[in-house]
């Protein structure tokens, strides 16, 4: 109950109405019902482009194509404010508890699968300068920021990644980046950090299918060859759904972009 | 750069140090740096309780006991506040936009599958005297609040529910409540508002398999008797995941307990 009164403070509500509060929003044979415009105030208000967040993370929304332009700024602040890395943080954590608690091999055979953009590297410096992610992409200035090969580590990424590899596991990049990137990718991954990977795979200049399509033949191949995927990281659904996406997925956070 | 001046004010940086700003999240050949505690400020710190239900909502943290009893208000006032409300209505009017845009049969045997607790019907009058899912399950309580048959309709899913129908779906609930309280489900359903289900499919009071896999047996079954599973909305990942799982899923937000 004490709660319950520091909760309706919190929510605005002076002590007179903090009664009524609870029962203002439920009541016996009614519904929940979502406050209207004019109840929400900048403090507590519920917030479309955190909802939005909420539904591309999910994958409630799915093939969108650009940031909506009202959330510019809130991915912007997202992105270089604290939070993005707090996320990641979790995310991460997770994995490596699972990595530690996996029943391994040690025959070398014991893999995870890593995503590069925006899971092992970052194009933030790229996108923050594009308006986070609400233009078209434009895939002959984002060839040229990959050719300068100035994208940092995530480095909440490069920490499990190294566990991982002090483990004992096996690290394959498995990237949407084409062939043609290869050099720019491997230098890349070098200066930022990434070392001893098993397997750098990209895709087919001429491949024409889906990402998810890409990834799990790439994964049937590595399963094939012999590997377990004891783990997948990604920053898209498309790294983590479809066929032999390993025994434990991790959605790192991407509200950038979507990759079909 | 009009922008990122605007942004670095807001960060909370000064007109003089919003120019190194940037450069000191990223360097070339640098990582990403997660801020310490220290530098984080109530106002844009990053938030574990936020990153704690990004892990759940995106399925990274999984089979979860309760919630973390730091994180008791952060959920309170998200479920009392405007945002739960906010992501429900992006999230079921993304479905209402999948279900207007698919081509339908109109046969009747077009469905939509819905789980009923934290989809359908809302236990937050039950679970916010009891700590926001911070407390253990007590099956016996929350047996006695079901048998109340108080629990509201979540009013997004209420008016999805409706489109639904008016758009000719047959609509199934499948859930994990047992047979045993098939006639209190059935009547809080209808004094919610819910109207014409084609089904209402509970959980055999003997079953000792996992939610998962009865889901998706339960769903096999609906498929074998010609319907098509045209989308499926729930708040659990087991809701889903698994087999048959529709042509389009849609996550409901939950915060408040984990479904193995």
């Amino acid at each position: 109950m004490l709660l319950f009164f520091f909760l309706a403070t919190l929510l605005g509500a002076t002590t007179a109405q903090a009664g009524i509060l609870y029962p203002t929003i439920i009541k016996k044979g009614e519904h929940l019902r979502p406050q209207s415009n004019a109840r929400r105030s900048a403090s507590h208000g519920g917030e479309p482009c955190k909802s939005w967040q909420f539904a591309i993370e999910t994958h409630n929304l799915i093939d969108w194509k650009t940031v909506p332009n009202e959330c510019e700024l809130f991915v912007g602040r997202y992105l270089l404010g604290d939070q993005y890395a707090e996320d990641s943080k979790v995310v991460t954590r997770e994995a490596f508890k699972f990595a530690l608690s996996f029943n391994k091999s040690y025959d070398g055979f014991d893999i995870w699968i890593f995503a590069i953009d925006e899971t092992a590297l970052s194009n933030l410096p790229y996108y923050a300068s594009r308006g986070f992610g609400t233009e078209p992409f434009d895939s002959k200035a984002f060839d040229k920021w990959v050719k300068s090969e100035d994208a940092p580590a995530l480095s909440w990424t490069l920490k499990l990644y190294k566990q991982l590899q002090l483990l004992g596991y096996k690290i394959v990049f498995l990237t949407g980046r084409r062939e043609y990137k290869r050099e720019a990718t491997h230098d890349n991954l070098l200066v930022a950090g990434y070392r001893n990977w098993e397997k750098l795979i990209h895709k087919p200049s001429d491949y024409n299918g889906s990402a998810l399509d890409y990834k799990s033949d790439k994964r049937q191949q590595l399963v094939d060859a012999g590997y377990r995927i004891v783990g997948n990281v990604g920053d898209q659904w498309s790294d983590l759904l479809g066929t032999n996406h390993g025994t434990r997925n991790f959605k790192l956070p991407n509200p950038l972009y979507y990759v079909i």
